[in-house]
Formats: structure tokens, C-alpha cells, sequence
């Protein structure tokens, strides 16, 4: 494992400072020596993404998947150096991390199979009228072009799927964009099996060399360049709040404005209907114990809000899910920086007024550093209205349950809740339509809304939105999970009376591509 | 003409400041006062959004395109009524203003149209598969859904077409949301009418009346206190670089993030290649006087640069030019304040090192008030290289040649260029191959790019883009003109295995509306 940056896919020294990583089960220090990033290697970084971009936006989608498919290819033959290494720096167990491997190719080769059928650039196609009157119509074609380059955040929370070749790296390869990642500090041994991976496949598949870069930082020297770096022309982040925003606010300090788009997490509110609770409550607290604790808490879909209205069946389901709770083992958690924020603010919200703890786990492996003791708090609708600290997001496996006394305060509940990624509704279906105007309203505040399931679990399909209205994310209007992540990275262009030899294939009269096109109003592959 | 606020489609009073429109062909002031909107007004009109919200974004597209045509019928009733005034208060010509007219009813059936046809919500359904393994997928459907009230800032040099009832307003009410307009003070009375006009129509098609409201300033109050509301959820703007990044500051002080598009002008380049300039001078030199004098000059799309390689040929396109420019009868500009900057900034760039005056329009009409005289200067390749002063836009009938030596020093200012709304190429087409790595370049910094034609005049349709890399616009992966311009007000929301029948009727299985939709990554209307 070499602990260098990756400039334009090749290693370069740093003189400055080197770090390790640490394995947070233990709490001791890692193999490997990882090189600070500065400012030479940044401006490096850029200046041969802009120039690979030159070509890279004139690549053709064929290549560009040919790309896409020898990373995943490599990712595979590094197999399971790739996960225990993953696994010593993240303390998640194995098994995720092999089926987050699974995704992490999977992402890559579903945007190769977007890049191969080819419609995904949304060619739009007016054809001329020069009869028409009092003007005549000029030909106008129009599709999607790769920005420029990228800066990708590698997250903690899932050091293959959303850091260096994860989905906001493989959207914006597949739009055509450079991708420059910033390294998570507490993966760096993952990031650069992974980063070698990318480089290695770069040189095999004769991209531009600098197509892709990677940098060290402990600090946010490194992220500040970046994202304040004239020649980036988008960021892509997924983490905490304060992360997200401390993004938005380096790039006001920009003299152009660029897309920032920040996935920023959310508390992800679970209503439980009266039916459900009545005909399904030990399902309903065996899924639910899972999900509020599945992977320590540590997803951005983590269901961090529960909602009822009171009653005996209520009643039931909590003593259910506390005694499930209770069972919980510990597990550690990504970091100790994590671990303490998480002690911290749980702490902090059972100490609000109302708030009671209605079960947690005290099944703690003391062998184990940074163990996640998962929690289930309860408070009425009345203190929770009252008290908008009960609305931030504690990260890590906590839930807190809003008891309402009616539906009328329910609603009063739902309508004081910020933007959220997820909104998940238990119920029978037949008591649904009497919910309905709740319903609605939840709808307004979420990028997701999901019946009977749990929000963990985050499909990677063209269907998927994940993304929701603020803070949950920094623009509603994309997604970074699914196909449609691709549409953060690229802009239209339109070309107007345009010589047919001279246009993207795209767009060229004969359709070479056999692309799904609109022409004149109309889908056709014609 | 009624001169009070529209709250709600209802007038109602203030008891502030009142002002009248300028006739600015003669500088005197119109019949009509109009009162000055306050901070009572502008929360009635957000609250009342907000409220109308609920309903209008479960309205069906079928009813908004009822109301859409409704709007067009009742602007075409008003007929001259409405071209006689929009004449006084804007000092265009009543032919160009009838034209805006017919493209203004023109562009809100545009949306009906996309309405009634429906796909326009790209709809996205991935089918379960409950027997896949290790996890079964579940059901997920996504569709676009609109992000609630937008304000709206009426535009100077479009009173029609990108004002009240303009571009802006049409795709945000046929995205489902509430409009609050800020009315442009250069013509409160057309704005009156057309406000008016959409009151009618709102009341008439059973629209919840918050559905609309329309706010009279003359300073910055009232739009600081729109685009800061808490119930604001996007803002559109078209006119300066100035006043659409006043906006942009203004929307930063807000506790969230909301998309601000601002589309800002630009200054057009336009590349005039040999062969063309051999073949074919005359018909350039004709179509180039009238594109930069056409509406004196006030189009954001006005060609305010020409680049040319030096050669012989050039000199004899500068010589008709010249001519032409020099017969450009004088025409009325929209506000004092439009011709006195036109003043300034011309006098200013006239007096740049290297900037000689070619041309410049000497039939003043002296009957007349605020006349524009048009311009042509030149400049040198390497003078225009050293001062970047020479790419800021001049809002008027002026433009720059710009003279290169050769081909390299022509890449060369090329790269230097800003973001623009529109690159024009004027071309033979045998040597465009030859260029191709300039055409390239020139590709990356424009949303538009055009073969043998003046960048003056924006076709309303699906292909086209209006909007382009910063400066041009705050957001290049949007348009303000065309159908896609709705894309800037919807939001993807995706349901997880919800009840078919409360879904809408767009995801739904039957697909009772019959449009085309993505299942399971194939287009179809099954």
C-alpha cells in the first residue's frame, strides 16, 4: 500500500506531513504512512484535469463504460485485501463490507450500462421550418455535456460505496467529468487500494491521465483549495451538516458560482398508524429494533424519528422494541470522533425536557473501543413542538418517539419538521385514506416516501431519489444514489442550424446511435 | 388601470408610497399611480402561497393547462389596450410589441400543451422483484412534483414576454407552483393589465387565488424581503450581472438554501472565419448591423463581440458594416437609466487603449428622448488580451471587433472568455473542419452555438437552451426559455412500494394519463 497522493493517476510525493490510520475498535494505530496533501499538488491535480477534460468531454459513452467496467474489474481482483483493510479502518463487519463492494461495482457497471444504450444526454431534437411565418424556425438540437471537473468528498460512513470510486465518482466519470477526490481521513488504507484501482484502469482503458486524482488531509487546508480552486466546476459531498455547509460557505468565497451538492443527512420520520401498531406490532419492532441499529446508526437514512399517536397498542409496541433494543449488541462505531459526538449529543437529548429513555442496550463488548450503545427515547408531541433541538439529527443508532395525542397534533408535529431524505408510513392500507392530508404533508418535506418498510436501504436503481428539501440535502432537485446522480455533473447545450458531420452522434440526423431521442415533440428512435 | 397591489388575485390597498410610469421617448410622466408595496403585503402574498400551494400541487396537469390557456385568452382580449400602453411605458415599437405579445400567449399554450400531454414529469418506475437475493428489490416510482412559491422578477427589455405573465411565470405556474411577482417599475401599467389579466383567469379556472400576487417597488425592499421569505422556494430573474448577484447575496442571508436562477446577459461572441467573410460580406455585414441595433441593442442575446482573423476581406466586412451602422436610425431606450449607463459604459470602452470607433449611428431623432446611437469598435487581438475590461457586457447597440493575426492568437482570446448565452459561428462549411479545436473550445463556454445566423432571437421550444456557464447564468444546467424551463421549479419525489391508487395518476399501474414513461430502464406507454 503506498501512502502517496494520486496526481493525474500517478503517485507523488509530499515533503510535508504523514498520518496513519487507526483502527477504531482498538483504538491503535494502523500499517501504513499516509502524505498530506498542499497546495502545489492541488493546483496539480486541477490543472491536469482541465486539460484531460479536453478530451474526456469528446470521449464517447462506449469508452467511457469501458472505463467505468475496468474499475469495477480491479476493485474485484483486489477483493479481500480490499475488505479487511476496510474493515480494520471502519470497524464495520465483513459481510457489509463485501456487499458494499458488491454495490460499489454494481454502481460503476450500472452507469456503463447507462453510457451504452445512450439516451440518458435527453437528445432533444426541433427540426427547421424555413416556410414558417412571420419568421422562419432554425434547426435546434439540444443534449447534456460533462460540466468539468469534480470534486468528490470521500464519506466515513461507507468507505467503498461513497468514497473514492463510490457513486458520486462513478456519476461524474460516466457525465464525462475529471474527478478529483479528497480522501476520508479515517479510511486512507481503503482509499488507496481503491485509488490505485482507478489509476491502474485509467492507464489500461487510455483515458487522460488526468481524469482522476487523490489527496490526503487531516486538516481542511486541502478542501478549502478545492473547493475554492477556479478550474472546479462542481463539488459532491455526503456527511454531516456542518460538513455540508462549511462546503456551501467556501464556495460563496468563489468569484463564479458552481453546483454544490451536499447530502446532509436527516432524522428520517417513521409514523406508525393505529392498525398497524394494533395487527403488527411484533413485526413492526422486530424490523424497526434492525433498522434504528443496523450498521451502528450510521446511515444517512437512519430512522431517528418515530411518530404515533397514543394508545394501548402503542403501548405493546414499545415494550416490544425496548426489550429488542435492550438485546442489541454494541458495535463500534467509525470513529472516535464519531463515537464522542454520538455520546455527546445522545446525552444531550435525554436530558431535554420531557424526554424519557425507554430502553438501551447494555449489552457492551468491553474487549472493543468506540461501541455504539443503541438507544430508544420517548417524548409527547407537546414538549416536541416545543423544543426544536429534539429535531437535529443525532448520528448513530437513536431513535426518539413522538407520542401525539390525536391526529390533529400529529399533524401539528409533521408540519413543523425541516426537509428529510426518507418519510416512512406503517399502516394497513385500509386506514391510509383517512390519513390522507398528513400524507400530503409529509410528502412536501421529503426526497422518499415508503410504505411499510424501513428507510435503511437505499435501492440503486433509476427510480431511486436521494435527496431531499433542505437541510436534508443542498438542492432537492438531484439525487446522488441511481442513474439520475449523473445529472448533478452535466449541463445542456443546444447547437442551432448545425452541420450534421460537425454535432455529437447523439444528435446527428441518421441517429448512429439508435438512441431514444425526442424530435419535434415526439420519442422516437427514428 | 387599478395602480394597487394583487394579493392573492385581489387588490388590495397601501398606504405608502405611491409613483408613475416614464414614457421614456419623451421623459414625461403616464397616467397611472401605482402604490409601493410593504412588508404586511409581501407576507400576505407568501402566506397566501403557501396556502394555495396545498391545493395546486395536487391539481391535475389537464386543469393547470385550463388556466394557462385562460391567462392567454384574457392577455389576447386586452389587445391594444395592452400593446398602446406597453409602447408608452417601454418605448419599443408597437409591431415588436405585438410580436412579444403573440410569443408570450404563445409560450403559456406551450406549457398547456406539455401539460396535457404529460410525460414532462419523467416518470421513472422500477417494478419489485421480491424473490431477488440476498435482498428483494422493492417498488419504486418517481416522478417530478413542484417545490412550492417562486417569486418572480418582471424583466425591462421584455415587458410581455419576460414580465408578469412572461416565461418565468408560465413554467412556474405549469410546474404547479404559486408566483409572486416583483413588478419591473419601467411598466407598472402593462403590468397592471397583465396582472390583472391573470387574476381573471385564475378566478375563472377555480385556481386557489393565492395562486398568484404582484408587488410594486421602485428600491430594493421589497425584493430583498421576497427573495429572503422563509415561503419562498426559488426565485427567477432576468436582466443584469449586477442585479441578478444582488440576488444571489440577498438569498444567501437565508437560514436554507433555494435555487436563485438568474440569467444574466452576456456579450455573445460571434466568430466570423475567411471564407465566410470572402463569399459572403455583404448578406453578413446586412444580417450584423440589424442583430446588433434590433430593439436597440437590449437583447441579452445581443452580439456585443466579433472576433475575425485580419485579412483583406475582413476590411471590406468592416467597410459595409460601418455603413450600415451609420444609417441605424436612433431608437427610444427602455429607461433613462438604461441610456445613461449606455452612455457611460460606451464612452467608457471607446476610451480603452487600442478601441477605435468604426461606426457609429448618426441619425439621432432629436423629437425624441433617451435615443440610443449605435456603435461598432475594434479593437486588437493582444489589446483585448491585456484588459479585461473589453469582455464586459455594454447593454445596447454597441459591438467590439476583436482582430486576431492568426488562428493561435484567436484561441488564444477564446480561452479567455466568460461563460455566454450564446457563441455564433459565421462560416463556409468547408472550413469549419479546420477550426474544429476552436469550435471545441467555444463549445464549453456557451449554452448555445450557432452556424450562419445572428444569436438574436430565441426559438420557444424543447431543444432550446437560454441559460449558460457563469457569468451568462447562475445555473448552467438550466434554461429560462423553452419547455425545459420548468425543470428549475419540480423536484424528483419517489413513492417505495405505495398503495397503486394513491399514487399519482402518473405512477400509477394502469397508467390511466398514457404517457411515456421509464419502467424498468425502458421507454413505454405500457
Amino acid at each position: 500500500m503506498i501512502g502517496e497522493n494520486i496526481i493525474a493517476c500517478n503517485y507523488r510525493k509530499a515533503s510535508g506531513g504523514r498520518f496513519k490510520a487507526t483502527d477504531p475498535s482498538k483504538g491503535i494505530e494502523l500499517d501504513g504512512e499516509f502524505e498530506v496533501a498542499n497546495e502545489v499538488l492541488v493546483d496539480s491535480a486541477l490543472e491536469a484535469a482541465k486539460n484531460a477534460f479536453v478530451q474526456l468531454k469528446n470521449t464517447s459513452g462506449k469508452k467511457k463504460a469501458v472505463f467505468l467496467r475496468a474499475i469495477a474489474a480491479e476493485i474485484i481482483a483486489l477483493g479481500s485485501t480490499l475488505v479487511d483493510r476496510a474493515v480494520l479502518e471502519s470497524g464495520l463487519p465483513a459481510a457489509r463490507l463485501l456487499g458494499e463492494m458488491g454495490r460499489t461495482t454494481g454502481q460503476l457497471r450500472m452507469f456503463a450500462d447507462l453510457l451504452e444504450e445512450g439516451a440518458w444526454v435527453n437528445a432533444v431534437i426541433d427540426t427547421a421550418q424555413p416556410e414558417r411565418t412571420p419568421l422562419p424556425k432554425p434547426d435546434i438540437r439540444k443534449m447534456m455535456v460533462p460540466l468539468g471537473p469534480v470534486v468528490v468528498f470521500g464519506a466515513s460512513n461507507f468507505p467503498l460505496a461513497f468514497s473514492v470510486a463510490g457513486g458520486d465518482t462513478a456519476s461524474a466519470f460516466a457525465a464525462g467529468c475529471p474527478v478529483i477526490v479528497k480522501v476520508h481521513p479515517a479510511h486512507p488504507g481503503t482509499s488507496a487500494l481503491v485509488g490505485e484501482a482507478i489509476s491502474r484502469a485509467a492507464q489500461a482503458t487510455e483515458m487522460p491521465e488526468g481524469v482522476f486524482s487523490m489527496l490526503y488531509d487531516t486538516g481542511y487546508a486541502v478542501a478549502a483549495q478545492l473547493v475554492k480552486h477556479p478550474e472546479t466546476k462542481a463539488v459532491a459531498f455526503t456527511g454531516s451538516f456542518k460538513g455540508g455547509m462549511a462546503l456551501i460557505e467556501l464556495a460563496r468565497q468563489r468569484e463564479d458560482l458552481i453546483p454544490v451538492f451536499t447530502e446532509m443527512g436527516s432524522i428520517n420520520p417513521v409514523l406508525f398508524l393505529p392498525e398497524a401498531l394494533k395487527n403488527k406490532s411484533d413485526e413492526l419492532a422486530a424490523k424497526y429494533a434492525a433498522s434504528i441499529t443496523l450498521g451502528a446508526g450510521q446511515f444517512c437514512t437512519n430512522p431517528g424519528l418515530m411518530l404515533a399517536i397514543q394508545s394501548a397498542d402503542l403501548d405493546q409496541f414499545v415494550t416490544k422494541l425496548s426489550v429488542a433494543i435492550e438485546d442489541t449488541p454494541s458495535a463500534t462505531m467509525l470513529t472516535n470522533g464519531i463515537w464522542e459526538n454520538y455520546q455527546k449529543l445522545s446525552s444531550a437529548m435525554m436530558a431535554q425536557a420531557g424526554v424519557t429513555l425507554l430502553a438501551k442496550s447494555t449489552a457492551v463488548n468491553s474487549d472493543c473501543t468506540n461501541q455504539s450503545s443503541a438507544a430508544v427515547l420517548k417524548v409527547k408531541a407537546a414538549d416536541f413542538l416545543a423544543n426544536p433541538k429534539l429535531q437535529e439529527e443525532v448520528f448513530g443508532p437513536l431513535s426518539l418517539l413522538v407520542i401525539a395525542d390525536d391526529q390533529a397534533q400529529l399533524e401539528q408535529v409533521v408540519a413543523v419538521l425541516p426537509g428529510q431524505l426518507t418519510v416512512t408510513v406503517l399502516a394497513e392500507k385500509s386506514e391510509l385514506p383517512a390519513y390522507r392530508h398528513l400524507l400530503d404533508n409529509l410528502s412536501t418535506i421529503t426526497g422518499r416516501l415508503i410504505l411499510n418498510s424501513v428507510p435503511t436501504g437505499v435501492e440503486v436503481c433509476a427510480a431511486m431519489q436521494h435527496g431531499g428539501p433542505f437541510p436534508a440535502s443542498s438542492d432537492s432537485r438531484f439525487t446522488s444514489v441511481g442513474t439520475a446522480a449523473i445529472y448533478r455533473f452535466v449541463r445542456p447545450l443546444a447547437w442551432q442550424d448545425w452541420e450534421d458531420s460537425l454535432l455529437p452522434e447523439e444528435l446527428q440526423n441518421a441517429n448512429p446511435l439508435n438512441i431514444w431521442r425526442m424530435v419535434n415533440n415526439r420519442w422516437t428512435k427514428e
